[in-house]
């Protein structure tokens, strides 16, 4: 593991760290910050998965969460979208390829070799943290905001036990009924969808739900609400009797000034349950 | 108007009053919390309806409102369910006739001469409470419970303007579609379904939505979800984009205990709006 940078922040650390990922084959660069308290003890680990076209850098520069996860004590790490580099299949379009792995293990190719954000995610990046950092891995929780919204409730509901409270700004709430999706999953995973199923939000929480609390924000003014598809979730969710929150927040579009703004409900929505 | 109680609380007044009306052809009573600023000036209001088998007594004792309204300095009124008495129609079971008038103005015998719960809440009681006390009439909100839920999605949602704000706990949310609806609507308005859609919160939502903020809370243990039926009007919230807030509360029923865990959050939500 490499230092790329480290920038103090809040009292605490934020860095960025490179390494050479086994799930992914490349090297791979994260975003992670770490609160004072860090110094004292194993603290907390909430998980920020972001979306299409963003690197590990976007939402540590442009969310405003280091200085609420500084206020409760708690570490967040911002990891990349994709895997990336020469040798790594891409896509002309924005919303396939680099920048849009959509945390999936991709089973077709071209995308095969590189593209298991999942396994990356999930597996070897917690991991890593575990040995490197002082960071309690029986307290995580797991956020994104639209593509890594997707990829927070996905992982969250496939993984019972994993994480205690799951979080999602804007997210990619029904893919296998969405272009933003259909055109992914097809790629990565093929035609069979049965294979989708797991990597749907909506049909993961009609089917299991969350084990854990569930806060959900979605801008009303959003651009891609036809994309998003944040009814299918709402409906999910209350059909489940999913312990939950889901705000339609009037005004917001689906930029960070959105994530921003509701930044501090969602670090400390986490930390209530990760300190509980 | 005839006074039948008042007694002194947090502050303010929590009185009890009944009067002829002329919308049901009956006598009515109802709830009145002033509180101590009304000696001052006139003070928004809040309407609270109450569900199945309530008269305009079980919120103002088991609710925990005043307290909430009180410190936000804004009255609340607690109407009856239906009307009531001898010469009025009844049925034997509990979620017909006296006590479930369904906030309806009925157009079938043998409901229609008394049972006009629209009219009396939309029109007669704000009348009456705008003349004996000193309450600003341009500051309304409304809640309920229930039925009551039912009551005050469906009014705010029929009359723009009125409201500047609606919440609801376990409403009933789709009754053109549930046992709780379908045999009163039926019953009070008679089989065309079309007279029932303006009396259905989901299709409402669907159709018009609300011109202000909404809250719906549900008890996710509640031993009528069924039903409710929250799902439809999450649905519904999510895909109007509504300016709204939904939310599933973790092990709580549709007794008065879950109503007044979640008092403060909704007397604080219409006391935002009516203040503003």
């Amino acid at each position: 593991m490499k230092t790329v940078s480290e920038n103090t922040c809040f009292g605490g650390t934020q860095g960025v760290y490179s390494h050479d990922s086994t799930a992914t084959g490349t090297e791979m660069t994260f975003g992670l910050f770490l609160p004072e308290e860090t110094k004292d003890g194993p603290v907390p680990i909430l998980w920020y998965l972001s979306g299409l076209t963003c690197t590990h850098e976007n939402a540590m520069t442009k969310a405003g969460a280091q200085a609420w996860a500084a206020e409760q004590g708690i570490a967040i790490c911002f990891p990349d979208t994709s895997p990336r580099g020469e040798g790594v299949a891409n896509d002309d379009a924005y919303d396939l390829g680099q920048g849009a792995g959509f945390y999936v293990n991709a089973t077709q190719d071209p995308w095969t070799p590189h593209f298991n954000m999942w396994d990356y995610v999930a597996e070897e990046l917690p991991a890593l943290l575990g040995e490197n950092f002082n960071i309690d891995m029986d307290r995580q929780g797991i956020t994104g905001h639209s593509m890594g919204g997707h990829g927070a409730l996905t992982l969250a509901m496939n993984l019972p036990g994993r994480y205690r409270s799951v979080s999602a700004f804007s997210p990619i709430a029904n893919p296998s009924q969405s272009d933003w999706g259909r055109k992914q999953l097809s790629a990565y995973l093929g035609d069979d969808e049965t294979s989708w199923a797991k990597h749907d939000a909506s049909l993961l929480m009609a089917d299991k739900g969350f084990d854990g609390p569930v806060l959900i924000d979605q801008g009303a003014d959003d651009q891609f609400l036809d994309l998003l598809k944040p009814e299918a979730l709402a409906q999910a969710m209350a059909a489940k009797r999913q312990d939950g929150i889901f705000r339609m927040q009037k005004g917001y579009d689906h930029s960070y000034f959105f994530v921003a703004s509701f930044m501090e409900d969602h670090v400390n929505f986490h930390a209530e349950a990760l300190w509980a």
